[in-house]
């Protein structure tokens, strides 16, 4: 028996205990994984091996094996076997997004996910926190609402129905820190009310993945094709949600059609699911005016999640969320209990810098830099010499690039770094199988 | 059948998959009374009669209604039958701490955990932010890292050597959002590393008890006596870790004594088990010098746990953990994972006012008005006709009154509402039965 198998062994005994055995080796291997107890690239055993050892059956070693593929804790070749992910590992490095706060290994970081920093208005900000904190009374320091200050609850839900068309009174807001915490507290308020299953799109945030599995509901994986996420009756079918990206899919770039949409939230409204519209970047669209948010043709079934992480900076850890009312308890539950949310200074900031039109101003200013950028990257991309193709900019921060026939995905990363350049691939992102394309964020200026 | 045993059935059949009996049922109904699906003041079937209905062991559904009761949502009155808790539920209020946020419906808000909030120092920690602010680089506002920014860490690590005898380098603290959510993180690591109980002090905050048992691991309760937490071995002996308040015990006002801690750390070192110091007030002694941190003992088995809520102001969201190594990779990968930490603004801020001095000057002068309070506080209870004894006043922001003896405590609590004075009762901290008293924070000014 090699090596790699006798450690499996040992955490297996004491995580298995003989009842809902298919959960308990997920979670056993799952939490091996992340405390880096097997290492990237550990071979696992083959299923038929593994189930004859434990004694139980194949399928459930299997069914395992599958979900954590699809988190990216496990990579499967086939017929080759089955390896603990090696990179970008959610365990052993950090996510992609937050590489940066160390040293800079690159000259050109182009992996997405980042604005631009150096456009952070910290004058603004600072003299809003002044104004803020100037007019305030002092059990606005105390603990917080759970749903957040009801000053920024009230900047956000004018703001959020003028620029994104978002139907929602500050009583149903949460603010949160960030999307991928807001997403934590919906787990948990799905969890609660008995859902098992999460609809996520094929491509998207690996850290969002791991936030659905971590908080216990299994991940069903929708494609995703020019119009956006394709309403597939059969993942949709045991889901209790649908985490989708309907203004400009992460990473693929494309726009929820306006019938998919229609499918969509009809499908949410006949079934009591609930749909989660992650819109990251919905600001920021060049083409036309911006594609308006989803939650406004359902809002009592579509959950509306934003956040300040691209037009001010992820360092603040603001986010948030417009709830339905029918799922609002729970999520207000979900954020008082673990006590998690963004601190009061902050939140009275934004809200002034909001209610100041310092904000719309920002958004204005970044998104002018970002378009003159985008443009900068399809002309130098256009003047290459293979001919490449540059996808999904009508919107944010990146864009896709498909990957010439003669090389691999992993061949063009290789190349791009040897000119010290950093960029992600569309493996980092996907649920199962990839094609092959480099996502690149230009929100980053090259000069 | 009462028509609350129906709306019960109605749950549990939908959240009953006939494994693991025992933690479903418990799932679910702390799962309805979380949701107000069990509205607080229904009563429950009988353990037997439940049992007869599901079909179980009567044995199951009692441990199921014990470990509730442990964690507040329900209460059981020997020979009168078993409640979804009244007052105060986690549940359908915010917790006690959490209340003030809203109108203050009391002229003299006397319950514990909240500080002085008129002291805190808005001018001084704006200019700190401007100082911070001026001085980092751009990727400071990038994603943070899980752990916290590097600049707090180095000056927690410094402070809490001084002020707090912590043995610690920066590389082990962990920055978290308060200590609760700090708590959250270690359970997540506990859970991860096959831990599945957590002792607990007979008295303290319900919020904590919630969080743990959230998290999937059971409560065991340790009795307190003068000498603070008795190191009972039947207790701790199914637990992987035991959460206590060493400086000054919450409510109940005792210092954990020097055997106790030995054993305690002795204990933690045997069995692998972690002990969680909530320092919560550890800076707010009165009588001698500041009885330093357990950690110091045990650096590799003991979690210290701190907060800037008492300091400055719970509104901040600021806490840290010292953790040891054997327990940090799975503390960071908790607080990857949900991304709920706090904002690089705060961070850096927190780090200038520490370095500049601002932080110790900020705990002097507090301590100094604290202590005055203090002592107006026992003058006037002195003062009284009853007789009553005030404990607990060594340290900390607040004072345990027992009720004299011709009271039960929801009339002296009653007693102190109809003269416009809100103070909380023992019964509101309890893990089980309590003994009588009043719990009377008196950080705010009663002038």
């Amino acid at each position: 028996m090699p090596e790699h198998w006798a450690n499996l062994d040992l955490h297996l005994d004491v995580n298995l205990d003989g009842s809902r055995l298919g959960r308990s080796l997920e979670d056993a291997l799952r939490a091996a994984a992340r405390a880096g107890r097997l290492p990237p690239g550990t071979r696992l055993p083959s299923s038929r091996a593994l189930a004859a050892d434990l004694g139980i059956a194949r399928n459930t070693v299997a069914d395992a094996y599958g979900q954590l593929a699809a988190e990216g804790w496990l990579t499967a070749r086939t017929g080759a076997g089955t390896w603990v992910t090696e990179t970008p590992t959610l365990a052993a490095a950090a996510p992609v997004e937050a590489a940066a706060p160390t040293a800079p290994r690159f000259r050109y970081d182009l992996r997405p996910g980042t604005p631009d920093l150096s456009a952070f208005p910290r004058r603004e900000w600072l003299a809003a926190a002044r104004r803020a904190l100037a007019g305030v009374a002092d059990h606005v320091l105390d603990y917080p609402d759970p749903r957040g200050l009801a000053q920024l609850r009230e900047a956000l839900s004018g703001y959020l129905a003028r620029a994104r068309g978002v139907d929602v009174e500050p009583d149903r807001i949460v603010v949160c820190a960030g999307f991928t915490h807001g997403l934590a507290l919906l787990v948990e308020a799905l969890r609660g009310r008995g859902a098992s299953a999460v609809a996520v799109e094929s491509h998207g945030l690996p850290e969002h993945r791991a936030v659905i599995a971590d908080g216990g509901l299994r991940l069903a994986v929708l494609p995703v094709d020019s119009d956006g996420a394709v309403p597939d009756e059969a993942v949709l079918g045991g889901a209790g949600a649908a985490l989708l990206t309907p203004a400009h899919q992460f990473p693929l770039g494309v726009t929820l059609a306006p019938g998919r949409r229609r499918v969509l939230t009809e499908w949410a409204a006949d079934t009591g699911a609930v749909l989660i519209e992650d819109d990251y970047d919905g600001e920021f669209r060049y083409d036309r005016h911006p594609v308006g948010a989803m939650q406004a043709l359902a809002p009592d079934h579509v959950v509306y999640g934003g956040t300040a992480s691209k037009a001010l900076a992820p360092g603040l850890r603001l986010g948030w969320l417009a709830v339905p009312a029918r799922l609002l308890d729970e999520v207000v539950a979900a954020a008082r209990g673990a006590g998690g949310g963004p601190d009061a200074v902050s939140q009275l900031t934004l809200a002034e810098f909001i209610a100041s039109g310092g904000y719309d101003r920002q958004v204005r200013h970044a998104r002018l830099a970002y378009r003159r950028r985008r443009d900068e990257l399809v002309a130098m991309v256009g003047h290459g010499a293979h001919g490449v193709r540059v996808a999904g900019i009508a919107a944010g921060l990146h864009a896709l690039i498909r990957v010439h026939s003669g090389q691999t995905e992993a061949e063009a990363i290789a190349a791009a770094l040897r000119r010290d350049l950093a960029v992600a691939g569309l493996a980092d992102y996907a649920a199962g199988q990839a094609a092959a394309g480099l996502v690149v964020g230009y929100a980053r200026s090259l000069t």
